[in-house]
């Protein structure tokens, strides 16, 4: 089959590769009919992962045929079209004994296109399959669909759920990306009384009014500290949702953040970054990190049935799989394209 | 002045009675420019409502102009413009402490047109107007003001924040009366995947789709239990709120909720009811009852400034003071007028 | 092997059965080393439990042996020591994935000794061993761990986790049998300034006394609500705690919690009870229920561990299989006798 | 009067002042029968608190006797005696309503001994008497009760109830001087299974020993990363409490914390610390800062009450009010002198 294989820093190749086959009898192997690429995937190919070796396939984000399963898979069957998740879970260790399969011990968490082969490819072999996929409800397309698989429950539950976000409330998202127009569609679901999203990019900003920002402030034309005050009588944002992942953005968002206030950090971060604790330490603020656990994957598909969420409007790109090299280009070069999910199907 | 006077069971009148004058230092006088009807109310006049007595004046929601404070009032000032809340609050005892002002042990608590004089009057004296009143914010009427005076801070503590509605949630709504729209316009704050109203009035049930609800029941001509739970694949519905106040629909509302439910009580019962342990007793629900505490009151303004919430279209009629007796008539007949809240006004 | 067999209402023996073999490929078979008699094991003898057909074996806790394991069981190994928890979790469920393994939908829940032969015989087949049994920790006798099968769990979440009991707390709890002493045991964990223990029979009130109660109230010779407003100022308890499981205790519980308190019941109730609405509605009173599911097994192992909660103390009385019928006489008349829990083991 | 007045860095004079009137009609004057310094009396000293001025009266912990009230003061009479808690509360404020009193922004807050005259003299004036002072409970010593106007609520709020302690729970103290052994004291509350202190100095590792830590840690010996990794089985503490306010401390605190664990920073910090997000940003840890509120100290005057909480232990040294300087270096010199708490009385 062919696959979208990572050489070591900055190589990548849609080439010929091994079909996965199960290994564990508590695997699937599901044929790939609709995928996507993450921004942490750009971080693989600048070699910044490390678990990530030389031959392995890349991507954590699918939608699928069932074509294989394991004697102790008992939920998932030959034929059932899936939701594959960025998150495996073991179903039994501590960690998913309370919810939290993001940091499965047992042997799950974010493995695929990490620990071992991922979904940009044909086929993909799932592990731990009647924990780590969900069956596609009826009314949904694949596409809506595919954006549960990481973005939409990482915004969700390290963004809106970590921040506390409640009816009322004032929220800054620092980052307009994908993540943070993510968190902006999830906090929406709380009926803020106010979203304000920053970003240095004008085309995203645009991006985020049209997802729900009610407010936006472009930080290299504007003091967002100043505005997010003014726009508050000077106390400050209740919540502030970090979406970007270097130190300027997250201590921008602890700037941001009013007495007693959350700050949620979703960014992937690649450096320490400096805590104020001389300004935050009386000020009563909650700093939250977190990978995403996918506990809010039913939830969030009750919410795609009944059209609470808009995941549509994510999709701005769609290649088949021959053009996946052009696809990763044109994600990459976001700023130009205007990409926010670009996605490859098979039938593209 | 002239002021809505209670005479026994069965008797009012809007007659002449003395101006209130300040008693406590906290007090405030509050000119009375617009105030409404509570379905309370009609309990008072049926007499059942023991704290009130012959000659107290009726009423426990206002929107007023401040004309006469105490020396030890700070914060609300001559000629301040004020939403007078249904909840007073001496802010030092244990329950105030805790937010619980509904269940104040200092003198306050649910006191006006009940334990002293109320808000249908021409002037209202105002116990500890520091804590009990709030100032009327830009941009925003009377008359959906005045809807958080009671109405709505019930509906969304009482029954959607006791009820922990959330995202994605399905709603079961028995009763759709105003307080039973009130909770409906609360719960879509949290963007449930469904609320379902029941009610055995065909006008009710209409209103209720007006304020959000996505099913309507008439349990006059189908059966919820079954509706419901086939809406939700046999399960039950997530929270289900009670808001009528009779064995009945309380019995139906526990009947209606999925294992691991809520249960959110904010009737006004004067009989008990049926609690079916042996049913309930291993479901793991939560049932909840409580008597607003208004602690929401200022997260309420937020979203009535911004727009979250149409506190509007709960007005049906409008009257002057000098109508005050023909509004109770309309307000009592909403079978037949189609009265959700009707506004009375100085200068109607 | 011999095992304890329910023959309909009132009969019960102890006889030659099959021993249980793998019946999926996630079963263990267990051999029993201690067992125990449960408060709700009278109740299926009774007639009270409709899932109990004639020839099915009795009993929901053990501690065993692993001897068999079918080919899907990962964590559990031959020779392995096990507590056998008297709740099944399949680990996919949605109940499952949000930790009510109580509550599974997926073919667990109380299954043991109710749908499927029990643990009161010397082998027990166990669903699901991955997810519904623990490792014996090092440092535990057999017959403290056996405590975790169910009643300790049972206390801690259906009575004092439910019952959100906080340091400084007065807690009361109706009923001193086991089930009400391990609610005290589990309350004591968070520290209450006043635990108060209510029961008819004196030597219960005794035990009360032993296990961490401050205040025992013997509610045939003195009224228990009196007593416990003068206790608490006349406010009442902040959490109430039912440990019996008919009418009058309920209401009991009710009448004894302060506003803003928390009712937890525990108690398996036959009959429905009478919720007097009229009289809480406006008191802000929160009612839970549940079954227990074990989802702090593992807390409690540390607790076990390390000698934070005696478990030792419940154990009044110990037999050999050979005596079952004769433990059960003990258990049964435990006024008596004074038997809290009686442990049956295979060596005894 | 006398007072201990500050008189800018490094002076400091026990001295005439004028005796405190009533300023507002909230205030109460209050005779100091017992006062005792803090940790922030010496940052004070230092000239680290940018609010305080030449002249001012420094201390924020008393027990008195009400000598005059003003005439909007309710609560509090002539002849009481009263704790004066380190929080002034408006109590009509944003924050007040919610019960953050620390964060008051009507005027309240840590005003006493750093906006405004403080306590170390022989009568101070208290702001909002309603709502700062606490009656002094039957059955509780002067003393005990002085612990309860800031050390024993700051390590309860901001170390224990911010970093969410739990039954079972390892926690790790970072810092055992007052505030870290007053962490210690709250965590125990919970039943933690394991307590673990560290600190530098082994006259504070015992201090620890003697307040409940089961393991004490000194990390200039030992490293105690690799320690806390040994004692959880390579995971991690579940709660770190940061009791030291300086970048070393908070960064090991950062580090010794498990996946999914909470990090409650008490200390007051005079720099930024480095948040280490490139390995936190995954591991779903909570982060928490906070002044304190003393929303809890009715709890934890039940607590002292129940002797639940012995409060006697911290002290280690009695003084009259004329050796008050004498108390200073004693304080100041707790590696040499071994002080955790010095009581300063009137008849001392």
């Amino acid at each position: 089959m062919k696959a979208l294989v990572y050489h070591g820093p900055g190589v990548k190749a849609w080439e010929d590769v091994d079909r996965p086959t199960l290994v564990a009898d508590t695997d699937a192997v599901v044929q790939v009919d609709t995928t996507t690429i993450c921004g942490t995937d750009l971080h693989i190919l600048k070699g910044d992962v490390p678990a990530m070796v030389d031959g392995r396939v890349i991507g954590h984000e699918a939608v699928g045929t069932v074509v294989e399963t394991g004697t102790a898979v008992k939920n998932v069957h030959l034929g059932d079209r899936v939701l594959v998740s960025c998150i495996s879970a073991c179903g039994t260790c501590r960690f998913c004994r309370e919810s939290r399969f993001g940091q499965c011990v047992g042997g799950g968490g974010w493995i695929l296109g990490n620990e071992i082969d991922g979904t940009q490819a044909e086929y993909v072999r799932v592990p731990f399959a009647d924990t780590s996929t969900y069956p596609v409800p009826a009314g949904v397309s694949d596409e809506e669909l595919l954006m549960l698989a990481d973005i939409l429950p990482t915004g969700y539950e390290v963004g809106v759920l970590n921040g506390q976000v409640r009816p009322g409330d004032v929220v800054a998202v620092v980052g307009a990306g994908p993540i943070g127009l993510s968190a902006i569609t999830g906090a929406r679901l709380f009926s803020p009384s106010l979203v304000i999203a920053i970003d240095l990019a004008t085309s995203r900003l645009e991006a985020a009014k049209h997802f729900g920002a009610d407010v936006v402030i472009n930080n290299g034309e504007q003091d967002p500290i100043a505005a997010v005050r003014e726009l508050t009588g000077g106390l400050g944002a209740d919540v502030a949702i970090e979406a970007v992942g270097v130190p300027a953005t997250f201590e921008l968002a602890a700037d941001l953040v009013r007495p007693v206030g959350h700050i949620a950090n979703i960014g992937v971060h690649g450096k320490p970054v400096t805590l104020h604790l001389e300004r935050l330490w009386a000020r009563d603020v909650t700093i939250t990190t977190g990978l995403v656990d996918t506990f809010s994957t039913p939830t969030l598909l009750r919410l795609l049935t009944s059209k609470q969420i808009d995941a549509q409007r994510f999709v701005t790109h769609r290649f088949g799989f021959d053009d996946f090299l052009h696809a990763y280009d044109v994600f990459a070069n976001a700023g130009d394209t205007g990409a926010l999910k670009v996605v490859l199907s098979r039938t593209g």
